[in-house]
Parts: structure tokens; sequence; C-alpha cells
């Protein structure tokens, strides 16, 4: 029995139940203490650590939720890319140049490439309370990076060539989502029991261009997927004209960014999916006077939208972050 | 006789007039010819250089309007703020962190502290064959800068100070308003025939928060203005949720970004505005043949949207654009 996993399928909860994206991360002095004895990357791929990160905001926030502490560009990773990630952000040195750079990656067999995610997910279901979610990103952000070779405000080398080369872009697109359906069947075989796809730059494409290079791929991804009865949640930032189409991907859930509140979101999406969402993250930052009435102002606007609500951020949470806040926060969502 | 102004005002025309938001940059050679000699600031502070990069898109490009170039944070520095502009980006080293540092911006006379614009716009006037748009930033995202001091993606430092504190918000948001109806009348005294008001991080605001932040601030700024008949046109970016609130501003023209397609914008602003965009300028990054289709869907969106359209892209042109793409754009739009 789960708050989280009966909102998900818009079963009645006694309180709603609240997770907050990157609650494993720097905003807390338990996950700093770790860093400081291992890199990034180096953390995501050692699962004793990985699942020491996951649990520590279960106990530190009393979240119904744990996610999985790991990074999406694992994949294109274990995809035959050259992957740094240091202060700057995360870096390709060599991005996808051609139609021969897609054509030489992999599609890997996650349980050699990418083990130490199902390590780090059978290491957790040993003695997680609270259901564990496991993730990837969705194929257009990944291929996005890729090309890109870092983050991008605009990302005109990736839309110049997806948009313009049709081909190529299907082959791209097609290749990660072969390689995500392996992925997300390997932490649904391990233990996952629930994931979230993130298509963080979904919000980067018009509805026109997310409707060729965004949902068709996501919906692939979830049709692949091996499952009993874990339910999948999509999310991506600045996606307010694509609600609709999120909807029709077979996700169980859709994630909201702040910008949309929950009940014309629900408009968009229609009845079918849970929300999940939607705190403006700069909102912790406020003292909790403030805070509280915006806390008030989404659990209302999420009533309105009907039933299946999942709290949660509008995005990831922000470096320096209150602690304080994020624990008055979830007592708050639980009513306590 | 100008297609542009009677296109802001809905009133009929031969064909639909368009202009390119930062069509005087580094996108072209002749742009940056200019630039190797002089810094930024000093370009914008340098009347007869800032009206010869001004004037150059109308001959290269054949747009139907010239906007001034110049940059929205010469009103904080001409409000007391140390400025510097390089190639990180806008800069305030010492941001706003008070109402004491509140209480010391002034509100400059602009006829001395921001002459330069004047003296620029009466340049162009004497010789400059299509309509002048003036130009300043919108108060929350002038705020937003000062209290940063620097661009963000997340703006907590700036969310923190004006949603947590209502009376130091207003003081600032005042202050910042009451400067810019003094410059923009300024503007408007020189020869300006339009105006565009920027709040380039409207977006960056859930509803409720412009509701308090953004939009009555820009109310009060257009109301102040001593127009004879020049339209004003205001614009974001990620504002699909904030349009309605940008119709009730008092302004002609409302910019709409690429996300939200005209016809669908129409809907939220109301009968009432013109709307300006919204081709995703990455879009020009594409050849020709893919490039062509794309504005000719521009097009047939801004007919479903109903009288009083500007073409313009979505958001500013970006740097690496090639100029030839951008001239069969102007030459496609007008039916040439």
């Amino acid at each position: 029995m789960s708050v989280f996993l009966d909102a998900c399928f818009k079963r009645p909860v006694a309180h709603t139940p609240v997770w907050i994206m990157r609650q494993a991360g720097r905003y807390l002095p338990q996950y700093r203490a770790v860093r400081e004895k291992v890199k990034f990357l180096e953390l995501c791929k050692t699962p004793e650590l990985a699942a020491e990160v996951t649990r520590q905001p279960v106990d530190i926030l009393g979240v119904d939720a744990a996610i999985l502490f790991s990074d999406i560009l694992v994949v294109p990773e274990a995809m035959g890319m050259e992957l740094i990630l240091d202060d700057r952000g995360p870096q390709f040195p060599e991005p996808l140049r051609s139609s021969a750079d897609v054509g030489k990656l992999l599609v890997p067999d996650p349980s050699e490439k990418l083990r130490f995610v199902a390590d780090t997910i059978r290491l957790l279901r040993k003695d997680l309370r609270v259901p564990l979610i496991g993730f990837c990103g969705a194929p257009w952000t990944l291929a996005a990076y890729m090309i890109e070779g870092k983050t991008s405000r605009s990302f005109e080398k990736a839309k110049a060539a997806l948009l313009g080369d049709e081909s190529l872009a299907d082959a791209l697109l097609s290749k990660i989502t072969d390689a995500l359906i392996a992925y997300l069947n390997l932490q649904l075989e391990a233990g996952a029991q629930a994931l979230q796809i993130f298509d963080s730059w979904a919000g980067a494409l018009g509805p026109d261009d997310y409707a060729r290079l965004g949902a068709p791929y996501v919906k692939r991804l979830i049709s692949g997927l091996k499952r009993q009865s874990q339910p999948v949640i999509v999310f991506g930032v600045e996606t307010g004209e694509l609600l609709g189409q999120l909807a029709q991907t077979g996700a169980d859930v859709v994630g909201v960014d702040w910008r949309v509140s929950l009940d014309e979101a629900r408009k968009r999406t229609g009845p079918s999916v849970a929300l999940q969402g939607n705190l403006d993250p700069a909102a912790l930052f406020l003292p909790e006077d403030k805070l509280r009435p915006r806390v008030a102002r989404v659990l209302e606007q999420a009533k309105a939208a009907g039933p299946g609500h999942i709290f949660n951020l509008g995005h990831g949470i922000l470096p320096g972050t209150p602690v304080a806040n994020v624990q008055a926060l979830v007592r708050q969502v639980h009513g306590d």
C-alpha cells in the first residue's frame, strides 16, 4: 500500500503524496558530505553510495517516494559517447555531427553497461520503506544533448539537424528509444516500482515539432515497457502547449511545471492521467508564512483538477534551498 | 503610411509587415565590423554608431521597421548601478540587497543621463525610411536583473526578495516604472514612432505572481506615456499563460514566443490587440526548402487569428544565423 502509487492511478488516498525532483542533491548537507569523497559520475556508478544518497531524503524530509540517484546522460555514455560531468555542466566532447556518427552508436546491453543502476535498485529494495522511482531522459532530450554536446539555451544545432533531415532524426531517435526500452526494462526487473521519463527540453520545441520529434518516441518507449503495475510519469518544463500530447503518450501521470495551474493543466490533459506538481522551486526560499499559502494554493488547484495528484515542485529543487522549508512543505502536504 | 504601423492598429495592409528582434546584431558581418572598433556599451552611447547599426538591417534585410540599437540595462545604470557588459553577459557587480539599496536608486532625468538615446533617435529620424521602434525593459525584468546581478535561470533571489516583501517590491517596481515613463517619453519626444516593452523574464513568473509583480507595472508604465499615435508592443518569452494579462496592459500589440501558435494566442489575448511573432529562431538554420513551409505556417496561423499581424521571430535572432535565410524570410512574408 502506498499513497504515491495509489495517486498515480487516481485511486483514493488518505493524504496527498509528495516527493521532490532532485530531492537527493546538493541542497542537503548529508549529500554534500558524500560528494566530497567522490565525483558525480563515480557516485552514480557506485551502488552503495548511490543507494545511500537515494535514501537520504526519505529520512530527512519524510517524502512518499524515493527516486534513484543517477543521471539521464549515462545512457548516451553507454551508447558509446564520452561523457564529462563537472562544474561546467555535462559535456560530450565529441557531439554527433553526421549520420555516420549516429550509425556508430550502440544499442547497449544495459545489464552489462548499466549494471550499476540495476545493482543500486536491488540494494535499495532491500530496505527502502517507500516506493522507488526509476528514470531516464526522453529520446528528444537525450538527442538534443548528444548533438549540442552540452546544455543549450536555443538548441539550434539539434533542431537544424533533426528538423532538417527526417531520416537522420528517425534513425537517431529510434536508436535512443530502443536503448531506453532495454534500460527501463532492466530497472523494472531490478525492482523499480515506478518510472519517470524526463523530457527536460520538451519545451524548446513548438507543438508541431514536438509532435514529430518528441511525443511519438515517448509513446513508443512506454509501449515497449514490460510493466506489471508500475506507473509511468512523464515530465518536462515549459510544456504548457504540450500537455495534451504528453497525456496521450500512454503515461499514467503528467508532470506540470509551475507556469500552468493544475486546474488549467487538467483542461489540456483530459481526465485520463494523474497530475504531478507544481510549486515554483523558488518559493522554497520564502519564509514559512509566505510559503504556506503557496503550498495551499497548489493543493486547492489540484483539488479543482480532480482525483490523482502527486505534490512536487514544478522543476528540480534549487541548490541553496533551506532544508527546513522543504520539511515544512512535506508536513503541510501531509496535513500534519 | 507604413504597413508596420497600420498592422499595429489592425488596419488593412497590402502585405504582412516584418521585422526581427535583435535584427541589428552579431549575425551581421556589417555589425561585427563596427563592433571591432568599440565595446558594446560604448556603441550604445555613441549616437552616430548606434544609428549606423540600427540602419543596417533595413538595407540588408528589407524589413519594415527599425529598432533602436541599445540595451535595456542602460536604465538601471542611469539609476545609479554600475553595469558591466562583456562576454560573460551583463553584470551588476553590486546587485540590490536591501531596501536601503532601493532607497538609494535615482529616478534620473533621462534628458541628461540617457541623452545619447534621444540623440540617436533624432539622427535616425533624419533619413530612416521605415518607422523607428524605441524600447525599454519592463519593470519586473529590470528588477530581476538588478537583484540577481546577472542573468539567472531560476531567479530565486529576485523572487524571494519581491515575493517575500510586498512593500520592498512596490517601492522598487514603482521607482523603475517612474524612470521608464520618463525614459520612454524622452524617446517619443525625440521621434520614436513605436515602442516595445521587453518583459524578457515574464515567463519566469507563474500567472499569480505575474499579476502581482509584472502586469500592473507594465500597465502603469503604458498609461504614463505621452503618445500621439505611437503604438506600444509588449513582449516576453514563455508567456503562454500570461497572454491574457499582457493584452490587458493597454498595449496595442502583444508579442508571442514560438511555443504558442498565433491562433491559440488569439484565444488568450482576445480581439483587442494585434499579434507579433512567432517563428522559432532556430528555424533560420534550416535550408530554404525546410524554412519556407514553416514561414507559411506562421502566416496561416496568423490569418486564422484575424487582422493585426506583424511577422517576427518568437525570440531574438541567434548568433550564427545565415543572413541569406533572413533575407529569404523577408521576401516570403512580403509575398515577393
